[in-house]
């Protein structure tokens, strides 16, 4: 397809795939003469998720070429790949391990992660930032004179597994490596959103059945 | 309890508590004489909300006061008390209803709560922030390309309700209807990033467990 079938297609202006091409966030076209490209659904799908990642996750462009990067690095296998382009998009502040709440949380997640048998997870400990985010998320709350801890946080952890092997589920039924691996970096970005919403609908269904309208 | 007690027990200066005092966004204390005033448990609890959503929310000044006003009206029942606090929180841009994507979204958000029996939240469909706020998330799917519709969604929605049970279960914990309100809303506020992290956390999990480290 042209340049005017792929902004058409990816919902994009002409300027901004011209923009996109020289930034090095879209592959270039196949040239079939000095002034015209071509263009295949590669070229559509990558640019639906430069479009996310730019206009949803509200990425800076030199992020986004460091995803990218990740995403197209063949040396590596594809877990490496989907978790170092899914490790690249940002992260909560560090934790300050001198902070006494901090410390807590970190045994609460420690003791989280054994009660669970999440085995995987603990091995990633040291290197992950979902990780880091959970300290810094309990000690928020630990702070605020709220106890949290392992116990209570079992079930929301169980509850965030089985919608983890939804995401997975709907994953694997992508046929190709590269649309599995931008269907999760999509995933990452947009989830968020819907999940917060259809939690948010859930508690207003569930308080109301409990207590009414009043 | 003093001033000083307070500052100690609330994690914040005896500046910033005279601070909110001016603002309104803490009750007066009780005046002992010309010079001191005596603050109980329910000063501890109200600075511990304040500042969840000052330090944590990030919510300017007059979102606060407002978000209050709904929390201590007691004109209103406890579901409206509530409903009407956590609406007033900060919510994602209203959909443009103009556009063939929401427009599509909006069906496939009603077909989804046929589907799933929540006869409250199609009630609160016309009012709720959220709704609007889901409509919106599917649309943004929609727009890239990924058909997501009611079909898709069913499955994540059931296991939201199941975390939303959860966060219900643990309010009515608490032993009186100040608490539950305030822990509703910390709730809102901190949920989120802890159940972002617990759910990236699990997809790294479940990932390894598929598909290894390689």
């Amino acid at each position: 397809m042209r340049l005017a079938e792929l902004s058409r297609r990816g919902g994009v202006s002409t300027a901004t795939i011209k923009y996109y091409l020289r930034e090095g966030l879209l592959p270039p076209g196949r040239r079939v003469n000095a002034t015209t490209a071509e263009y295949d659904e590669e070229h559509v799908r990558r640019l639906r998720l430069v479009r996310a990642m730019i206009q949803v996750g509200r990425l800076p462009v030199a992020k986004v070429r460091e995803v990218l990067g990740h995403v197209d690095d063949d040396s590596l296998g594809r877990s490496i790949r989907l978790g170092a382009a899914l490790w690249t998009l940002p992260q909560v502040p560090e934790p300050d391990e001198d902070d006494e709440y901090v410390q807590d949380a970190h045994r609460e997640v420690a003791a989280l992660l054994d009660r669970l048998g999440w085995e995987n997870a603990k091995q990633l400990a040291s290197i992950s930032p979902s990780y880091r985010s959970l300290v810094v998320a309990v000690a928020a709350f630990r702070r605020l004179g709220y106890g949290w801890g392992a116990e209570q946080l079992a079930p929301y952890a169980e509850l965030m597994h089985r919608t983890a092997a939804l995401d997975l589920d709907f994953m694997e039924a992508y046929p190709s490596d590269a649309e599995r691996v931008e269907f999760a970096l999509l995933g990452a970005i947009l989830n968020e959103p819907l999940l917060r919403a259809l939690h948010r609908l859930a508690q207003e269904e569930e308080s109301t059945r409990r207590y009414g309208f009043g």
